[in-house]
């Protein structure tokens, strides 16, 4: 069929959409979702079809396309295409599979997680994968295919030397940025450690975010290699290179109903793993209420199955269950993280001695598996090249090598409009809410404003005297202080008890 | 937040919809179809978000709005609105509690209905919900509820009189339009038959095309009540009235996988009926090869579905198995369709005696359940009121109430441009198959090109010489037969084998 183009000015970045009206779709017998192949001259695309009932938006005879199709195809309103039906994906069938409760070998996850990337499936479609694979979990040879699967649609970062250490923590603590005094530790004892981190999803900061505060985060997989080359780590942004890519379109489709499929969940982690070639692999399990896992049966299970199935992907991995109940450091927000991790590598009095404790004993565990460090003294030689302060000079190395300069903790800025929560009687914090935290956090700017977020200035366990400063709430203006503040006051009381 | 309005050309008559940049996204911490409130004066909607990472499409400070919602706001490109994150809908909740398996109440069913069909919900979302009954499959409670919540969240249509007739086939058969001579025997005979039917979505015609070439079938809810007072029936399309309307939302959902939930599937059809206050219902079960139901097993897997949800809703039914191995009647397609009905109705000698037996047979079943006839006497009854005439008498009542005008049979114009497939040898026809008939009756224009079609001159255990026509394809075009014949040509004999 020939159709007049229409050019409809939006860009879905999603697959590539075309619009027809509905009197042209019935004579090619097109439903909604249905895919076409559209021709002009020689060069040719498909896309799936969405059906307008509009004639304002297509009348018949015009077929709408958005800013992607009309590029690929070098057409303009007004220009003529051929439209035909094409046959849909063979993954359909494998997702169709998958639903009715069959289990998929490696080729077949091949092709779904190929399909997904090369935006050859519609939302609709890959809904019902991340639903089929919720409602019939994965076993341990399906993730493994899955994994493999997601690793081999994208780069792969390779190193010739070996081993090559990694660390992931499953997050919903608040702060928490031991990546960043773990990393300079192992790369001082001689070991490669090339991190790459997500910037924040839900949370005020992430690894990315923070490490941003001191330099540059953005490289390509030709730089992430010169740079580990010459530090034996680096620490930026795996979303600036195209590791297991099939993630974020998969994350994308989660997220209307919040949904984790464990399977698929322990797939994109091992799978970012497996992209940057790691050898061996420290997994923190923060456990807690308001973390991502709240109780410890089910980080028990989550540490099993991540067992399992790294053996199988030849990974040498550690599990450690952690206490996630409350933040840890004293920073929460991009340059507030920043701040408390310089001051732990720089051993001043003012770190926070959870975060360097906790760090200390991450780091320590990665020597003892990298073989760096005899069982059960891997925190002391990690305490040791920490005191010694050449973790510190190790991150200054690796900041210089991402572009940025020689900076101290005292050099970074922290949103000056401030507010103090204080004590209304003395006592003891009986509980400080991750959840409440960062969303304040959040409200004061974090992390797109670097600068805000919150100090806290007592954790649990601390006595406080009436008056006492609890937290601050940093913010880069007066507007969006008290914004934070007025979430603050919404947030009930949970956030801090105090009992005498 | 304040934004500027971008225009974007396009309705999507799907939620509304409205597109932002990632920046003001981030910061207002939005994702990908979470949901906002956007304002302008006292006039708000809330809308789905799409995030674009192109400034092309929406730059930061902008954000780009659909046809819809700028109607809903009466706002243009340049104006002003402010924009807020709002809470997911309750039903979002439910949705979630399916897919871990647990069973849904009728309150959380109707929640789900309420909101697909008031656009609050998107494609992923409803897609989860389509998945989650697919393979946690509804029990009879559970499709009771379903039924009753798609009822109730549409228009229903009342009668004074009872008992109210229905009569509903499974579909998957070319020709079979038993309907259109049963509903006027019933209806001469004292009985109230108020029926709706579709168009076609997948055949080359459906129940309400074929009647739309006699006369009009789309009529408002007080029409059809009008129409049925005067002459106790109606043949019309039910697309055009507000019958449980969610119906439509999840078929286009399901259509990409082409998915079949079982449940749902009763419950779609059950709702139909019960909106227009059936209270004794026949349902056709064709089985054969190419029809919808492959197999006696799952068709009588079906039969005990349909008894058992019916009876909680209090619809008397009565459920038959026939024979769906090939069409029923000899034409295919809208015009040569109704032309076969009519025939029938004027006990003409031309008429396609298995689509008169059929007729009979059905109609004298709904005389015996709507208590017109005893037990065993039903087919005669029907069959006595078919030869008199009077059912062809009150079609045409019907017609006329529907704004047509007397019609014969020979008044209907056929197709000029024919192609006779005639028998290369002589033999015994042994397979006639559904499929590959509705698949060139496309082909040649139908539904659409109401004269389109096929005319089938042999049936399966007819003799032929070679050289007897088989069948005729009618098209209007001399280029969209040639499109029907390629088609054939293509078919590879599997519609016709001839045995010596």
């Amino acid at each position: 069929m020939r159709l007049k183009v229409k050019d409809i000015d939006i860009a879905t970045g999603w697959p590539l959409v075309a619009v027809m009206n509905e009197i042209d779709a019935l004579k090619l017998d097109i439903h909604h979702g249905d895919r076409v192949k559209i021709k002009k001259g020689n060069k040719s695309v498909i896309a799936i079809i969405d059906i307008s009932e509009s004639k304002k938006t297509v009348p018949g005879g015009q077929i709408g396309l958005y800013e992607e199709v009309l590029t690929k195809l070098n057409v303009k309103s007004g220009n003529f295409v051929d439209v035909s039906l094409v046959e849909k994906p063979v993954s359909i069938q494998y997702i169709k599979k998958k639903l009715k409760g069959k289990k998929l070998s490696y080729e077949e996850f091949y092709q779904i997680i190929d399909d997904i990337i090369k935006n050859k499936l519609s939302e609709i479609e890959i809904t019902y994968f991340v639903s089929a694979c919720y409602m019939h979990e994965l076993d341990i040879d399906e993730s493994v295919s899955l994994t493999k699967a997601m690793v081999s649609t994208g780069d792969i970062l390779k190193f010739n030397k070996h081993p090559v250490m990694d660390k992931h923590c499953i997050g919903g603590v608040a702060g928490n940025r031991t990546t960043m005094v773990v990393v300079p530790i192992i790369a001082t004892a001689g070991l490669i450690i090339p991190k790459t981190s997500s910037r924040s999803i839900t949370s005020p900061a992430g690894t990315a975010d923070t490490m941003e505060v001191l330099c540059s985060v953005c490289f390509s997989i030709k730089e992430i290699k010169n740079i580990v080359r010459k530090t034996n780590a680096c620490l930026v942004w795996g979303g600036s290179v195209n590791l297991a890519p099939a993630d974020d379109k998969i994350i994308r489709i989660e997220h209307p109903v919040s949904l984790d499929p464990e399977g698929q969940l322990l797939a994109s982690i091992l799978a970012k793993k497996k992209s940057v070639s790691a050898t061996h692999l420290l997994v923190d399990i923060p456990v807690g209420k308001g973390a991502k896992i709240e109780n410890r049966k089910r980080a028990l299970h989550f540490k099993r199955l991540f067992e399992a199935i790294s053996k199988k992907l030849g990974i040498k991995i550690r599990v450690v269950i952690t206490d996630g109940s409350q933040p840890i450091g004293n920073g929460i927000g991009p340059a507030l993280e920043a701040r408390d991790v310089m001051r732990v590598l720089e051993n001043d009095l003012r770190q926070p001695l959870d975060l360097r404790e906790k760090s200390v004993k991450m780091a320590g565990l990665l020597l003892e598996i990298g073989g760096k460090a005899k069982k059960g003294t891997g925190a002391k030689k990690a305490m040791k090249i920490l005191e010694s302060g050449s973790a510190y000079k190790k991150m200054i190395e690796i900041i210089k090598a991402q572009g940025g300069k020689k900076i101290k903790a005292d050099d970074i800025k922290i949103g000056k409009f401030a507010y103090n929560f204080k004590a209304n009687k003395s006592g003891l914090i009986v509980h400080i809410d991750n959840e409440s935290i960062s969303k304040i956090a959040k409200a004061a700017g974090a992390p797109l404003d670097k600068i805000a977020g919150i100090y806290l200035h007592k954790h649990v366990k601390d006595s406080v005297k009436k008056g006492d400063k609890i937290f601050t709430i940093h913010a880069k203006n007066k507007q969006k202080l008290s914004y934070a503040v007025n979430v603050l006051k919404k947030t009930d009381g949970i956030i801090i008890k105090q009992v005498n």
